[in-house]
């Protein structure tokens, strides 16, 4: 069998074990064979190798027995081996996750920023949301085996310092002191990268229906960020900038845009972008609460500026997506949820956009993850940088920096 | 030394015993040790590893020597054990490359179609051509290791059947019997992908002083396409039609394009559009030739037009940059070579579309392969898919497909 196979195989097997041991709490080796439909050796070598990984542990069955020899090895989870945060720092809050290696979401929540704040302070705010959580019984933090940081905006590990601008610097000096802080309260490995990208790859490993090895994630929002994921890895770009689809320019616009250029998407499909369009067309509203009510009830003015910014989304994906080819194309952020004129929009303009190559229409969809996405799609690329579960997921951060400083946190 | 490390420096020995041997045509282990600075151990395990792999092969050197033991093993390339065809079939010509396993080209030669010509046809000219070729007395048809055919367009070996529509199915078929034509002939393992996209992979493979790991290629002709490779792997995409650069929207622009929809790029920067546009604008240039005599002389209104093509390529392929962070962006095709205006123009509105990510502009330069690109890296494709030569070349093809098929052929 090839090996590619007998990987997938073991996979399935693996997870399959995972599974039943969430459902059942517990089971003996032969329970599980039987379960599975797998020979107890088969079924052994599986289980050795998640026990070597931390990922399940043994306990013994010490429960009154009547003349069945040695006491029968109950494996479970082992939860407290397999625990991952992930921290996400948007520009107006942050996130947090906690995941064990079964891929189970533990605990998640959130705390907004007081704007503005400098990164000591986020730190100090993230920190006391993790001691809060940490009151769930079912959390280990003495068991984290790694933290997974999110940054916002383009953020790049691999920069050379002597091409940095002074923008770039102050958020690779706001990331090394997070990582620090992060590095010295749990004493573990700590990758950090950019959050929409992570996001990304959440959405790709998420989905279990879809073999999302070819994607496109755009993330709407008071900013626009996105990230690719070709070939099953993450794409980071020669210096780590890949994914800025809120700087891509969209045709026949020329608002100025904070990046410094015109036209750019996030002038045009940005929350602030939208609730602008709105005014000036007539429709009074302010707020994304504003927004979501004028378009539940169907305004025609707020539906006219939603599809626009859905064109301009389309056109800007569209175009990519003649260029990369994915089969699939998630959309998050505030703005995907607002109506489902957006999404459909961008489905319409992709698809027209995508006449040159016939039937290889991406399949388009609202984002699964929502908030959360840059936490757990941190975790994921932690799960697999880990030495503990290296080669569990399939998916990966393909970023070579991260990883070297996972290794060099472990040595 | 981490496996990473070993590899890259076990090449670069490599790569200096094969540059070593095409220089000096054949030499002694003790010899290349001593040239290389290696030691003797050294030099045999990686003249060893040649061996294996049939790149190298050993005879001995039986010329009369006093008193000095057994004769001498001389090394030489076999140029009969490791000899690959490239085959190009563009729209109006086809071109043959082969190249041995020391990345040499041995011959090349291109003929044009006597329009309409069907596949059948193309592929009696092509084998016509290699037939020609084959007079070259380092050419040895009979140790040919593998074919690798470029084609024309929109190519997708993984699109599923039900899928295609009638032009897809005809290129399809179109394919088919080329592969099998060349299969019958040469009873080798024949590698079939766009000839545009291989010619990037050429591009990234060829330039030794640059590390283009993430690379995006653009060819200005008659027709526009273009290849992406992103951590060192073509992007082939979830159903092969990565890299239709011609067909991705430019900003303005509302020409009606072959391909169904307005405003490709391939509209404005092929040869044709920018003959239009010059023709338009008052310069009566309606040939290739003409173009080229008109920039020469700097006529401004040619000139103007270059410029405009040239805008066109910066916006999408800055766009394209913006999202996936390339290192280095090369222009091939007549187009680039009609005057530097139109380089230097892409390079300008590339730095402008860059503008949001500051300090990472990736070098632009011009193709340095030429016609022979797309059958040159239809070669190194090969080379890295061959079994015999597994794991040579650090570049890839991303096509399951592709090896799936050398795999087969093979059985």
């Amino acid at each position: 069998m090839p090996s590619g196979v007998h990987t997938l195989v073991r996979r399935t097997h693996e997870d399959r074990v995972l599974q039943l041991l969430r459902q059942h709490g517990g089971m003996t080796r032969g329970e599980l064979a039987k379960h599975i439909g797998l020979s107890r050796t088969t079924l052994s070598e599986i289980s050795g190798n998640l026990i070597s990984r931390g990922v399940v542990s043994v306990t013994i069955d010490d429960s009154p027995r009547v003349g069945r020899g040695r006491p029968a090895e109950i494996l479970t989870l082992d939860p407290a081996a397999g625990q991952y945060l992930g921290v996400d720092f948007s520009h107006r809050r942050v996130r947090v996750a906690v995941m064990n290696a079964a891929h189970e979401l533990i605990a998640s929540d959130v705390a907004p920023y007081e704007e503005p704040a400098d990164w000591g302070t986020r730190v100090e705010l993230a920190l006391g949301l993790i001691e809060r959580l940490a009151e769930a019984p079912e959390l280990h933090y003495e068991g984290i085996q790694g933290v997974a940081i999110g940054f916002p905006g383009p953020f790049s590990p691999r920069l050379p310092r002597r091409r940095a601008e002074p923008v770039a610097e102050a958020r690779r000096v706001g990331a090394e002191l997070v990582r620090t802080a992060f590095e010295r309260r749990f004493g573990v490995p700590v990758l950090v990268d950019n959050n929409t990208r992570l996001a990304a790859l959440g959405e790709a490993a998420w989905e279990p229906s879809t073999e999302t090895e070819h994607l496109l994630y755009v993330r709407l929002s008071a900013g626009i960020g996105g990230g690719l994921v070709i070939g099953g890895r993450l794409v980071t770009g020669a210096a780590g900038f890949a994914g800025e689809f809120g700087h891509m320019s969209v045709a026949g616009s020329s608002v100025d845009c904070r990046c410094g250029k015109r036209g750019c998407l996030e002038t045009i499909a940005s929350i602030d972008a939208i609730l602008r369009r709105c005014t000036e067309t007539g429709a009074a509203v302010t707020t994304l609460a504003e927004l979501d009510a004028a378009a539940a009830k169907g305004d025609p003015i707020v539906i006219a500026a939603l599809r626009e910014a859905g064109e301009a989304v389309g056109q800007v994906l569209g175009s990519l997506a003649v260029a990369t080819n994915p089969a699939d194309i998630v959309i998050g952020g505030e703005v995907a949820h607002v109506s489902e004129v957006v999404v459909e929009q961008i489905a319409a303009t992709v698809a027209y956009e995508l006449v040159p190559v016939g039937g290889s229409t991406p399949r388009i969809r609202r984002a699964v993850l929502g908030d959360e996405g840059g936490a757990i799609g941190g975790i994921i690329a932690l799960l697999r940088s880990s030495p503990l579960l290296a080669g569990y997921a399939t998916l990966t951060a393909d970023d070579a920096s991260a990883e070297t400083r996972l290794r060099r946190s472990n040595a």
